[in-house]
């Protein structure tokens, strides 16, 4: 790559998952609106037709009137050849298809056991763990001989653990993970300064907050704005709209879709716990014991729902309609800018700009509270060449306790799936706690069924125990 | 105190809850037996008349023929005047009384949480932890002012928070806490090798352990006898024993009344985390989710029997008789030793012999996978003047994370008792995993019901919130 | 306080050591140019004329046409006075006068160690430290008592001893060190620039560094600008001025009268340890072994001057003389600023603005390689109402040899000034680099003729050991 | 192997440097009149007839009389045929010749650098480690392909760094180093109390000391005799012995060649830094600055005399003529005990007796003021196939100041070492104490010539920059 007044030329981005019906448009009209950087974007997919596809909506959006960046787009044969040489690699991969994520979301049900997303912890985050991490195995290896020093940003979930199995199988990576759900209680500060102060139109940038946490599971400690702490605000906030949810206006970015949520359990957790829970409300209720979830009655009282995996099969029909249309021209890409700060991190570690935003990277003090190495997500600052944590401090009492819970079981997940422990990972399994209440042969059935749901995309290791 | 020729004379030690109605005999007895050292043990109690029958018990042991160190008895007026100068202090106190502990154990039955002990974790443990924490506050505090080069000796339960207060009310404090849970699975390693080898009469203290946990949590990393280690035996004992369980011969001493206890629980942990957990199985199971306790049913099927309050009263009522033939001569002190540690402790405290033991001390690091400050259970060098813990090393897998969650709950059950925080003590008496699958709600209403049991025991910051 | 539109008023800040001659008046300068807040200066010095007669300085200021911001000032009778609910402290005090930092500066000669500033390191910093900490005690109760949610900021030398003191004696405390070497390295590399790439102007906010180390002693472990990595060109840069020296324009500022450097011990440093050392070279010098301090000759060798204590007092006679002449009018205040950041960091903690720039305060793992709770620089956050330290990552090689053992010779100053402790200040004493060839029985002599010096100035400990 | 009735037989042992000329005499003996074990020694050494002589002598051992334990010797062809299979391994090697160490001792007397025994710190031991250090990095390759399960025990110099090599180099390897300079000082505090207080001969085990810091400037913080605490004895002790030194009888085991030390830098180092320094006079004054080593007059002043290398060689003759004499029988071997522990610490791993003793091996927490991972010496239980260090808690003020100083200068001479890099290396040399009032110049030009004198020794990264 080339530097050149303020402009770095020549860049080459490797992106796994390069197939991606829908989050790869965002990110590739992100860029094209960028004018700091240019360079070459390699999509990889195992799904090569659809790697295909992406290329040449990649180049549509590149001609469009509106792009003051004109990347070229290419696809790669193999993980190696998008490696080789790379100065960013991207990861955003769909670990199986839908199927599997039928078996993670509503196997459990049948105990009992209801999960909004299922993505992340709970029994549906797990088995998604178990055979996402030797994929995320096979890619830390091919970045280690291909393209060691190049900067590796992921987005696939769980989140957590595919850093850490990153980080786990090649130690000097430099890799850190994206989410934006924080983005949306910033959002939701805002409107509450709008609906309390009449302050309109803050962007939530402005809105600085202390993360802390997890992935999915982050809280603010502080948030305030120009100067103004935003707690008293928020406690009166709580108490206004507690009974009945808050409810802005809809935020129609298909990558932001919320689905309904309503903000009561970020309501509850406060007044429980006495900080401001910064995810989603579906995402927190999987983190909790099953208070949230005892059925989807309950989880609509608390003014959210469950997610069924056949929205998610009619959503990717509608996402492929779309492709179409945007692959025949009779949809324009859409330039209003995805609200995803990718790029914005690209150039700051490019040494365009310093930037001070929230990354799921190693514990290395950031949160002094809970172990160190583990995958935390706190803000950080971005700069050449740099992704260096900042001191988020110790977390407050049982919210230590409830995410260091978490934290240890990632740790025994991870082991778990790089060795093909059955019972190590059993007895993680059951230490979720949206499991806390289930007996143990209960839960040992339905890890069982589980597994054998998704045993064609586990190791040998795992269908060997399974024969 | 002065050193001649091997002993060690003039010892001051003051005996908090000298009033014991049993325990003290056993350790009156103990240090009458050993040569090494003599002086004073001022009895202290709230209850003066029982401090005062134990004195006369005490100096009937001293005339006895069999003992060998005539120690002198007086009974304290005050805290103060027992701690003045004292070179040890032993606290061993019934916090509240068996009506209190009554409220702790079986109230909890409502929501059909059924506890086998009630004292250290679970609903029960964290109410009587409430209660005694301001009491060992206040004992602290005097031990700073009036001893504060003693060694302290603590057997109370919630023993980890009875340690962990005395600490953080004064750091300097020199205490340490004993518990023979982990003897009586030396023991039953004894009786194993008996059982499958035929090697009889093992004293506990051959078998050699490596000691990770917390107390009544205790776990077994490795143990061995005369260079051979046990785990391959211990699984073969497992197997064999695993369906009806295994009954040694019954221990008589009344300090150790193990009541029924056929190890399953132990054998089944052992198969499910790979470790050997070294207390009896009614402790055990208490800090486990409800697999082993869901009702009387399931503890006996696993075979072990919940021990209802109202056998602990039967019990004391046994015990004040035998006072009484102990005060009027119709019964002599028994001199078989107690097989109590404590004053072999004092003894290598004083330089008389170094020791490694069991002791529940502050984490330096003997477990770095738990936070430092914990108060941890493993073995220790015990010299003239020093507590110096061995290594213990990380625990494994769910070891690990089970044990953690515990001692992130006595952490912040300690910061609610010293602050009367109910939101914290309510979201932490709800994070113990007896309560994994109980309704907030349901679970506050039980919160409520068992503060109000126990207020007048409660500080004022209590009381008022309860008015 | 009150915010209202971007804009703090109402702000109290207390200024210990308020009589200055010099520094305040940039200061007063730099805050009257600020639009962002407004609010009452409380100046507190020993020497109650000197803060009279800034007072009158500071109003003088106040009414110039180029201030915006028009601050109120008044004298305090007393410390507490001053800090009873304050916002802000500031502390730079000269600790004693400075026939005390002759001896510092001057004493040492006899023994062949030659110091170019003497407050920091060495035996003259030692000296420094031994009797300005009783000071930063008092200080640090009367903070605790009257101003303990204050922010503080210390410019007092020696700078890491003077934040050391306040944490230890107030661990609450939110206290920082501002210091400004660190900017003088920045404008060197800008300079480095503009003479060998041409590229003129730069301001050293743009040229982005990690910074590690302790105060006067630190290091840039990484520089870039623009996204270019400046290590190569300083490279050359230290090959082309090795043997000559680089002098760029003087900068006539008086609070950054640099005197005659010439960077030579910096380029050689770089040579020797592979980073750039970023300090003044006069400071940097005093950190090593006695190889560019040998005798007034080596130092002009390496391109820098010792500066002579009757120099500072010659110095302060033209101050004094300014001062009149601010005073009576006959010169008008320099409103060009002071280059300074304190007013910034002050703006940054109210809330109006985010700034990542180097400061000193406790380590909590920015460098994980030095202790934890030491006072160390590197970059941090300021927000709203905190200082998040930036992780600076572990130090290399023989620069955290080099670093460590100042932080242990800081750590152990520290416990013997407040205990008095006469053979631990001796052995650390003689732990400096600067000691470091000579003999015990020299040193020994020389330590007790510079206590004596000073003897005045120190605790009754130190006293009742020297009569 | 096999256990019988506290038996092992069948061991087999690996003897890198098995062809030494005194040292392995001893061991043998040890092990002969050992009954607790029993196998086969593979004597391995790159001068092979040394190891078949040795050989030799050790049948004969096996075959005297008083052995009670018979052990077989072999001559391994190779360090892999050695170490296949291996229970344990003992490294025990002179790293090249005397003519190496003629350098390392007395090249820098040229600068007034005076070393008494140069094996361990200062520019010898430097030199010394830079040749060792590849020689380990080959063992422990061979270890970790071989014998990976094996314990190691190491009595090469230099300790730290030798045993810090194969932990680098292999993470699990179970190595351990062994000396015995803290008997030695055991010793001198039993001699104490037969010249103080007429107590006669005190067994050294008997003498109860907490160790702490690295090998050859070890110190006890604590040391008692039945309960009593030495500290008020030994200062008795230094201020009677202080100017003339204190002579016990000769101790005339070979192995234990104090040469002439009268104890009196110890004594004044207690004066000092107030705790028992407990390694012999010659290498403690090594690790201080050149207070003790100005010239060999300070030298001889200070009651102890520097070690020229000429004597060894002479020494070495003598050990030659015995090692004839002991081959054709006209010498009888001795059976009087070498003194050392390494035997008891194998029965220990084997389960035969649990044993508290000091040991090299990496910090765990047991000095919790030192680096972690650092190789530092402290007490440690020895258990069955368990090395389990003892805390020994934070080293005091300076004595840890000093101590750290070299830790981080072994650290970096390990990492030059490994990676061949001259300025790591020169700098690391430089940061010696011993080096500390020496010129950068001057110091370049002694690391030079050191260099040449050993080139050949050397990696092929050195000789390449020597060309």
């Amino acid at each position: 790559m080339q530097y050149k007044q303020d402009r770095v030329t020549g860049l080459r981005v490797a992106y796994i998952g390069g197939g991606s019906r829908g989050w790869a448009w965002g990110f590739m009209t992100d860029i094209a609106l960028d004018a700091g950087m240019e360079g070459e974007v390699r999509l990889y997919d195992i799904d090569r037709d659809a790697a295909e596809k992406n290329r040449a909506i990649g180049e549509r959006i590149s001609a469009c009137p509106q792009a003051v960046a004109h990347w070229r787009y290419t696809v790669s044969d193999s993980l190696q050849s998008a490696l080789a040489g790379a100065d960013f690699v991207i990861i955003s991969i769909l670990p199986a298809t839908f199927d599997e994520m039928e078996s993670d979301v509503h196997a459990p049900e049948a105990l009992g056991v209801y999960q909004s997303v299922g993505d992340t912890v709970g029994p549906g985050g797990f088995m998604r763990a178990l055979r996402t991490i030797p994929m995320f195995e096979e890619i830390a290896l091919a970045i280690r001989d291909y393209a060691p020093k190049a900067w590796v940003i992921n987005y696939t979930n769980p989140m957590s653990l595919c850093v850490a199995t990153l980080y786990r199988v090649f130690p000097d990576i430099r890799a850190f993970g994206c989410c934006h759900e924080v983005f949306g209680t910033q959002k939701l500060l805002a409107a509450m300064l709008a609906d309390l102060e009449g302050i309109k139109n803050v962007p939530r940038q402005k809105i600085n907050v202390n993360v802390q946490g997890i992935n999915h599971f982050t809280w603010f400690s502080s948030a305030s704005y120009e100067g103004g702490d935003l707690f008293p605000l928020y406690r009166e906030f709580c108490d206004r709209y507690y009974e009945t949810g808050f409810l802005k206006d809809k935020d129609d970015n298909w990558m932001n879709n919320f689905f309904a949520c309503s903000h009561r359990v970020k309501f509850d957790l406060f007044r429980k716990y006495g900080n401001i829970a910064a995810a989603g409300d579906r995402h927190l209720a999987e983190f909790m014991p099953p208070w949230y979830l005892k059925s989807p009655e309950t989880a609509r009282e608390w003014g959210f729902s469950l997610t069924p995996v056949s929205w998610r099969k009619q959503d990717l029909k509608a996402r492929l309609a779309r492709r179409a249309r945007l692959l025949d021209g009779t949809e324009a890409p859409d330039f209003r800018g995805s609200g995803e700060e990718g790029h914005l991190m690209l150039g700051a570690l490019l040494g365009l700009g310093d930037m001070v935003t929230n990354v799921n990277i190693p514990n290395r003090g950031q949160i002094p509270n809970l172990p160190e190495g583990a995958i935390v997500e706190t803000n950080a600052l971005f700069r050449r060449d740099a992704i260096q944590p900042v001191y988020a401090g110790p977390m407050d009492g049982n919210i230590q306790a409830l995410t260091a819970r978490h934290v240890l079981n990632q740790k025994n997940t991870l082991q778990a799936a790089l060795t093909c422990d059955r019972q190590l990972a059993l007895t993680t399994f059951l230490n979720d706690p949206q499991l806390g209440g289930v007996d143990y042969s209960d839960g040992e059935r339905l890890f069982d069924r589980m597994i054998r749901a998704q045993l064609s995309w586990l190791p040998e290791g795992w269908k060997k125990q399974y024969r």
